[in-house]
């Protein structure tokens, strides 16, 4: 890949990584060595300047390191799983309702056909807007400053659904009504209180339940001292799907 | 959606799942219940009929109830995960080497615009044909029965591959070449000794080496008795990815 | 160590281990070979016969293979722990309520001073009893068939205790009455609703609350291809301590 | 308890915890309030001064925040699951070979009868000793600044021992003639190169091989939003024991 102006890199610098756009007149400096952005116009990447690794951003790299965010974000191995248990592809119509950032609007929005987004906050609207537009990850998506329940959706068959707010319950009615039978509604739930209440609420309506979490663990990558990384994050939320 | 016959659907019969085949003159009885699968053309599912739910199998149902295996497979779940961190998308060409039952190559056919898959051993090139065609998962795929060290990638430059055999560092000059810069390889290896050995091979000729495993952890879900699943799987294989 | 009549022995062939005790007239038979236990009299052990090891058993083997159970117990790895947060030693005196088969009893037993254990189900109570007095186990400990609750504990001030019943809020009074000044009590809660629950009626009433899981991820030992094993016990029970 | 000058107290501001001596003309100051270490002499604990909870330490305590250390130490949860393995009881002896800040010196000299230390290098021996003596943990322990090959062990027979030292292949001959027959030998191994070696090394000589790792995961204490906490310790070492 040959950078233009206005391309986005991603820049390894002794394993510490940055989102960095290619612009006239700025320099980034990491402890004493400097790149010119702007003199990367033409450069072809991947490649190495001085102890600046130069890379082509990943969907990851996007979200990890170049959006904004003021809530912790759905991380992008969530967002995946997410997207696999909502049995996305191409042809799939799927809603999610708070998108906080938009991290996981964007992994939805490469996975599947259209995304509807539902925000009730406007800053968070905002955000999501902001963050999506910013990287080109817009195309297939609908984005509304609105609540669930307000929304719209005559007409409108969804194959999943993602809630991710802090009392999922009171849309139950709203998302399993805009559903096609047997589609996914899946949840993110911090607490077990909120699991315990959402099961509660879900008994009897809805069939395959899971709860769940998922635990990543690093490695120190040293083959002659392999070991895992002496910490690691224990809890992002609870994951919960059914149909 | 409505049931043909040749369809497949998945089956919960009290919790436990199954996939059949809408045909002729076969019936499935468990526990003494008794669901005839040929009266099922014409049907609207999801329904229920006595103790069965029928429901349209995800991809996960095809991949864990519908696959033959006959080693252990990449699951839905790492399969995904692979994808997220391969950076597939539908402009995306990826290579697999190591196809096992084809768990990984559905995944990766479903995410990304194109898949090359090699399996050396002609049962498993078999096997993944026969599990991909059954279920019309081939449309991107093209499968090779042949050494991953032998094939001809002339003219073709791949986004991202993954290699999943038991000494992959045999294969790392033919995947780095026919890798574009900067694209994405990964690897799982079931032992600690097959990390070591890999990062010591792979020392100075890639970057942005991460080595980790993921955990699923299931919980029961009873609302008044939330609680772990008493036991887990605690091992399916350490994924490795560098660019 | 050599064998007496009436000894218990721990047997271990081909990884699987047993308990047995050296009787007249018994022979233990595993996949085709014998081991006549009555000929073990005067033998030195450790030491091997055929297939069969012959060791001196541990408190854990004596817990985990010659305890008749129940319900689901008190795992040694758990009880440990628990003697380690109550901060046992021989200086000191320890209740416990619920005591299940004993297997807590028993590691508090070898820890702590002087045990006093109170169990209301008489079916429990004399399974506790019936597993210490046949291993010898019960030299500092005194048994109550009774509830806590019923307990006369006039004059007795204990440094720790620790709580394994349904509902253990009801014993919050009496049990920290019962304990000196900054002793430690501690539970064994199987749902998060137990700990939610625990956790509201603790409130104000003790500091220095933790609430943990305990996990342990067993390896398979072979040199060259280490690697956990595959399946892991995901969930005994939440443990909450305060004082 | 009452407080006589010269005592240990631990002191919990807000959740932080500290370990202070009770001596004539020291003030804690934390977040501008004040605490005079003089002024608690005959003050009975616990009691609670403004912010300043004063509490009895706990074995954990001192060695948690009352131990200088220059090395990782082993925790103490893992130190009481080692003496769980090592089968230990106040009839038995052990050994220990790297005893490092003596964090897991002060466990055994609690659950065992008579514990020999062996340190090689000067400072961590000099270390160990300070650590013990400062809080008399040091009564029924033997310490000495020497590598254990050249330990004068005539006529001592060990029921268990532990090696933490960074080749502890190097140690088995001496190790394995210095226990009785089936004593418990259990070694911590912070890579998984190691944990490969040892078990090379190990092969045939031992029995009943046992390779874990613990891991401890603590809950948020508010019962309203229970769930775990962010980040956990993901590594403290493997554990190895045999027999």
């Amino acid at each position: 890949m040959k950078l233009k102006e206005g391309d986005f890199v991603l820049v390894d610098f002794k394993g510490k990584r940055l989102l960095k756009r290619v612009v006239k007149g700025k320099t980034l400096t990491l402890k004493g060595e400097n790149l010119n952005l702007e003199s990367l116009v033409g450069l072809q990447i991947p490649t190495r300047l001085g102890s600046f690794y130069l890379l082509e951003p990943t969907l990851e790299d996007l979200i990890l390191y170049g959006f904004k965010r003021e809530t912790q974000i759905i991380y992008p191995k969530d967002a995946f799983f997410i997207a696999y248990k909502l049995d996305l592809s191409k042809e799939k119509k799927v809603f999610e309702f708070g998108s906080g950032s938009g991290a996981l609007t964007a992994v939805l929005s490469r996975l599947a056909g259209e995304v509807y987004s539902f925000e009730i906050r406007e800053r968070f609207y905002k955000l999501t807007r902001e963050n999506l537009q910013k990287f080109s990850l817009d195309k297939n998506v609908k984005l509304y400053n609105q609540d669930f329940l307000e929304a719209n959706l005559e007409g409108i068959s969804f194959d999943a659904g993602f809630i991710d707010v802090k009392e999922p319950w009171l849309y139950l009615d709203k998302a399993l009504s805009s559903l096609k039978g047997g589609g996914v509604l899946g949840f993110l739930l911090p607490t077990t209180n909120q699991v315990s209440r959402l099961l509660k609420e879900l008994n009897g309506r809805v069939c395959c339940i899971e709860v769940l979490e998922i635990l990543l663990r690093y490695y120190k990558t040293n083959p002659e001292r392999l070991r895992p990384e002496d910490r690691m994050v224990a809890h992002t939320g609870f994951l919960l799907f059914c149909r």
